[in-house]
Parts: structure tokens; C-alpha cells; sequence
């Protein structure tokens, strides 16, 4: 197998697995309960803490486990605007985020949020002047992807968080579910207030996430209930879930430097192979993460093309996988100023650090012989 | 190991432990990726919904999968003040909720709604007359744990529900995660709109549950996203937690008519020796669930009690494991109208399906030893 949709998802580690698996048996008590099961399932919680608050360098109580990536955003920007909705009603994110973001902003319309979403250029990078510009004495809220998980463009997130330090009264969110292990993020003095990652982006298991909270910011919560989490998320913690996805995030920062470099020699190859090739457009910009390419090759539909190669045991994506299956029309290319043609006929080929210089020689290849083959057929 | 703690959670069962490891395995795409592998997951993911539904008797989809009783409490609660906030502010539960129920009821006051909490009588139970007095045409849901996590006691649920029926305005919740498998309830015809229940509860894993649906009931989500779920919880489907959840279920209800009478008679047997022991008060009520048993013991400090117990290997909780670490009075006892002293002395032994004639007969011994121990030091 040829696993080339990693943004989609990952397959989860062995030893993530392993991790899940012990802590399901051994420390099945309920963190909360006061007898002695329950008082190591609560000391193994709180360590697990501090290893990803100490992986992530922020401090042990910044940090909210969640269910995933979906979670995480729909809390940071529903938490934040409910909570501090007498300071002001206007949020601010971009045209180009993740469904879990534009979909969150797209509810607190109907609840009486006025929100405006940044445009982007070319490449799918916002400009930071129009950001400015959109701030005003209304605004507490930013939110802005970091990784877009369809072309994988990289937003000025350091540059908004300055940006954002200037404006005490708002709160940024950053969606770093495609830039962890891809495109480091130091949190500390960044002016990000919020920040979103997902375990199963990262070899860890799905209903497994992060939310980072910077201390002092205070969130109205979507799960209320028995104050877990700082009251920021109740409910009986899935300890086994957030052991492995303290220990995916381990093994996947051991490996981040050299993973980072090798996945972007593996895109260099892939630019350079696809750009010679006819009637391929490629869609991700020079400055990008890693572990995206993203092609258009119009006239061809995308489907049938990831049939072909998903018989030969190689899978690769349309758009992303959360909205692959709505319209055929990828609104980030949209938002790029890309044709119809081009943004309706996209591919998304993502990387992970497992993934060799063989098999993305065999794709490439492959590749190659489905796209003549089925023009053939057209002709 | 002398496990009496199964209502704050229960030990994963091995045959569900292997589902989730072999799904993570096997199926670890991303159900909306439309390669392949994509498609097996989506296949498995339905499959496994129709399972569920054929097991609760409803239709597949009416249910929409969860992180646990947590979520399906919040979801629905405020899913359906949200969504149909515009039909009426007024919103029903009683005073014997759980946290996840009363906090988030809490906070829609906050929201602008209006609540109000039912008063129930000595055993623990509302009054079906005052709850219909309560109903005006501003009200649009009520919400009713089924059977409670502290003491046990079963409310009218069924009779609400024809109460329910009348008022086709309002929306009708029962949090059934401590009844689910204890004592049975026919969603069918009942008037109930939603239905929450939770994986850990049942030899499920946690970070796994259901909230049923009825068709044709809008919520507004939690999470907004990419569209899972029929767009009610949306997020990358935890497909391993969705067939361990199910697996649960199943095993559960193969078991569930003998499991229930076992419990019945351990139950019984644990009253009529702690009613003969001197100092200690039931608070469980002869109609109660079959699993579970709380009592009072004024004058000993519980965690002290839990706290020799444990030293044997034997596990009990004081009141629920969401509140044990909180204020040391129960609200619920306080409720039922029980003094100061009794609704701070509680103590709940909870028993699951397993639980052995052999092991309660040695938890009875060893606790009429510790209170004697404990009482002769005070003396
Ligand atoms: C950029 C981005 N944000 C958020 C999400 C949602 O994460 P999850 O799938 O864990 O809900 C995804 C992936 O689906 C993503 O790529
Ligand atoms: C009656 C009741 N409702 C809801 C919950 C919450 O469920 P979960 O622990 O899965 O979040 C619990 C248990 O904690 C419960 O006993």
C-alpha cells in the first residue's frame, strides 16, 4: 500500500496503539474517583500533562484535551465568542479555513455575530494589512488556519499574533492541525490565545486532540458538566486516548526536524516531475508545508483518476477529505482566483515522515500512465 | 481486585479493547476520503450504525455518535435551546440531575433562558403533576435523567414522555447513561426526543457514546464542520470508538435480562445485611436501579472508609465520581431531603453484570469491620 493521504489522516503508531491499549486496562478507573484506581488514573492523567505541556513548551493547565480538531476549533471560536460577547460582536477569520472553522463562524452568524472573512491572494495567503484593517473596537476574535489542509499555504500566523498583541481585547486562534510536526509554531510570546491540533493528523488515534488555552483567557465551554479540564471540558476524561496522544506527539517531535526535511525532498522531486508533465497544474505554492502537493488536471475527473491508482493499491485525495464528498468545487482554489476547471478538478497528494522515495517514485509513475491512459480514452 | 465503583465507570471488556485495536488497524482511512480504503471505513462506519440501531430499536439515523454522556447531554440540551430558542426561553429539568445536565442548564441561564429545576419527593423522584404544571407555552424542552447516578432512583420517564406527546412544541431528553442496561426503556413510541447514552458505562471504552435523535428533531451542533453525522456532530469519525461502542452495546444486551435480575438479587442481599448493621442509613430506594446501592454512615468520614476498603482491594465511590472531589454534601441526598450529616457521610457501591455473590459477601464483611475499627478509634 501507498498511503499518500496523510492530511486526511494517519496510520496510527504501533507503539500509540500499544499505549491505548495498557492504559484501557490498567487504568480504567475514573480519574475522579477518590479510591486508590482512581487516584493513579489521575496522577497518570496529570503527567501526561506535563509531558505535552513540556513537548509543546507552554505550561501544563494551557492545555484542554479534546476529542479532535473539530472540537478544538468549534471551542476556541464558539468558547470566545460567547463567553466575551458583551466586549464586542465582530469576529474575524479567512476564506480559506477548514469546515470546522468557517462552518463555527458561519453558526455564530446566525447568532448574532457579525463576522468578516478575509480574501486571499494567488498563493492562499491573506495579506496582514487587510487584517489590520478588518480590526475593529468591536473585534474579539481572530481566528486564522496555519497549514491550509487543501494546498497546504502557510499563513503569517507570527506576524498576525504581533499584530493581535496590539489589540488586548481580542483573542487569536490559530488552526495548527496541519502544521504540527509540518511547519513549527512556537507559542510562547506569540500573541496566540488559542491553538488547535489533532491526534489522528499526527499517527495518533481519532477522538484524540489538544486545544491549547493561554492562561487567563477564559472560554464559555461546550461540554459543561462535572468540571474536567479545568471546567474547560467536562466530562470523564478518555484517559487512554490522551496517553496516546501524549505519546504520538512524542514520537512525532523526536523525528520532526528530519521529518520535515525529508518530506519537503519528496515534494521538490514531485514538483519537479509533475511541472514537466502535460496538462498539470499545480496548485500548492513554492512557500508551502511539506507534506502537501495539490494538482489540478483538468479535463480528467479527479475520482476516476483516484480509482485508478487506489487499484493499484495507491491512495490519494481529492480536496481534503472533509469536503469530498460535497460540491465539486474546492472553495480554496475558489478563493485563489483559480477557473472552475482547475478548482473542480484537484488532487491532494500529502506526505508523512514514513513515506520513501520509492513509493513516491511508484505514484509518480503511476501517475503518469492513468492520466494517458484515460486521455486516451477521452480522445 | 473487588471492583464496586462500575457507576463512575466500568472495566473495558477484552473483546471491545480488540474491536478498537483491530478497526485502528484495519481501518484507519478517513471515512470521507473517497478512495478505497476511504469507502471500506465509510462501509464499516454504517454498518456499525445500523447495528446500534437495530440494538436500541430505532433507526440508524437517529443516532448520531459521541464522545460520551458529556457530550450527548450538552448536544442535546443546548442543540435544541439554540436551535428552536425563537419557539420559546423556557427550558424544564429537575434538582437529581447530573452535572452535565444542570451545569449546562445553568448556562443557558446565562444565555437568557429561563430554567426550571423540579423538586423531587424523599426517594429521589419528581412529581409527574408538578412537572406538567410547570409546562407553559413558552417552554420547549425538558430534560429528565432516567435512572440517577447517586442514589439509584428511577424517574417517570415513560409518563413524562405521554405528558411530552401533548406538547408537540417542546422536546423531550432523558439521560439514560446510568439506565442504559440496568433498567430498560423503549424509545419507540415514548414521546422521548432524545436519548443520551455512554460507552464507559458499559464495558465500552470512554471517549465513546450515543445521543439518539428522533427523526425529524433540528439541533443546533456543538460541532460544525465537515458534515458528519448529518451534519449534527461533525468532526473526522472516530471509527474505532464507533464499532467498540457498538460491540458494548451488543454484548451488553445479550446478556442484559439475566444480568439484571443477578444484580436484583446482589442488590437485595446488600440491603437486608446493611439494614441489620447499626449506624448506617439506605438512601437507595426499594424502587430503585438494580445497580446501584448508597448509604450513609454519620459520623465516619467516607473517604476514610473508602480508603480502608482500598487497602483490601475493594472499591467503592462516595456519591458520584463527577462531584466526589467538589463540595462534600450530596445535592442529590440534600434534594431528597436527607440532613446535613447523612448527605455528607454517603457512600455508593455499583455493581456491573460480573459482580460475584463471593465478592459482596466479602466487601460486607470487610466494611462491618472497618466501621467497627473506625468507630472504636472515635470512641
Ligand atoms: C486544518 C484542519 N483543521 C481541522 C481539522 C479537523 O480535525 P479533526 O478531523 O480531528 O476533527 C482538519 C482535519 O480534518 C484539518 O485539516
Ligand atoms: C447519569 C449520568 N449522566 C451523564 C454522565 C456523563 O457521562 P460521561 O462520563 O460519558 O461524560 C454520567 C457519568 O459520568 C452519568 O452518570
Amino acid at each position: 500500500m501507498i498511503y499518500l493521504d496523510n492530511s486526511a489522516t494517519t496510520k496510527p503508531d504501533t507503539q500509540v496503539l500499544q499505549s491505548f491499549q495498557q492504559v484501557s486496562e490498567r487504568f480504567f478507573a475514573n480519574p475522579s474517583s477518590i479510591h486508590q484506581l482512581g487516584g493513579e488514573a489521575e496522577k497518570l492523567l496529570q503527567r501526561s500533562k506535563e509531558q505535552a505541556a513540556q513537548l509543546m513548551r507552554v505550561r501544563p493547565d494551557e492545555l484542554v484535551f479534546t476529542a479532535g480538531g473539530t472540537e478544538g476549533n468549534n471551542l476556541a471560536i464558539k468558547g470566545i465568542s460567547l463567553e466575551h460577547r458583551k466586549r464586542g460582536g465582530h469576529i474575524i477569520t479567512t476564506q480559506v479555513e477548514h469546515p470546522s472553522v468557517y462552518e463555527a463562524f458561519n453558526s455564530l452568524e446566525q447568532l448574532g455575530f457579525t463576522v468578516t472573512y478575509l480574501p486571499v491572494d494567488e498563493t492562499g495567503v491573506v495579506s496582514v494589512d487587510e487584517l489590520q484593517k478588518a480590526i475593529t473596537d468591536d473585534t474579539i476574535l481572530i481566528s486564522v488556519i496555519h497549514v491550509n489542509n487543501e494546498i497546504g499555504s502557510i499563513q503569517p500566523v507570527e506576524q498576525i499574533g504581533e499584530i493581535a498583541k496590539q489589540h488586548p481585547k481580542l483573542f487569536f486562534h490559530v488552526d495548527h492541525v496541519q502544521g504540527m510536526g509540518k511547519v513549527p509554531l512556537d507559542l510562547g510570546d506569540s500573541g496566540i490565545d488559542l491553538c488547535t491540533i489533532s491526534g489522528h493528523k499526527l499517527h495518533g488515534l481519532k477522538g484524540t486532540g489538544i486545544l491549547y488555552v493561554r492562561e487567563g483567557t477564559t472560554l464559555f465551554p461546550l461540554f459543561h458538566g462535572g468540571g474536567q479540564e479545568q471546567s474547560r471540558r467536562s466530562g470523564t476524561e478518555n484517559l487512554a486516548g490522551v496517553v496516546s496522544m501524549v505519546k504520538a506527539l512524542r514520537l512525532m517531535k523526536e523525528r520532526e526536524t528530519a521529518g520535515i526535511r525529508h518530506m519537503s525532498e519528496l515534494q521538490t522531486l514531485i514538483r519537479q516531475k509533475l511541472s514537466a508533465m502535460d496538462g498539470i497544474f499545480i496548485n500548492t505554492p513554492e512557500q508551502a508545508a511539506p507534506h502537501i502537493m495539490n494538482i489540478s488536471v483538468p479535463g480528467l475527473k479527479p475520482e476516476v483518476l483516484i480509482h485508478i491508482l487506489g487499484e493499484q493499491g495507491i491512495y490519494i485525495s481529492t480536496k481534503s477529505a472533509c469536503s469530498s464528498k460535497q460540491t465539486d468545487e474546492s472553495k480554496i482554489l475558489a478563493a485563489c482566483g483559480h477557473s472552475g476547471e482547475r478548482s473542480t478538478s484537484a488532487l491532494r497528494i500529502s506526505l508523512s515522515y514514513d513515506t520513501t522515495k520509492t513509493e513516491i517514485d511508484t505514484f509518480l509513475r503511476e501517475l503518469e500512465k492513468a492520466i494517458k491512459q484515460l486521455k486516451a480514452v477521452l480522445e
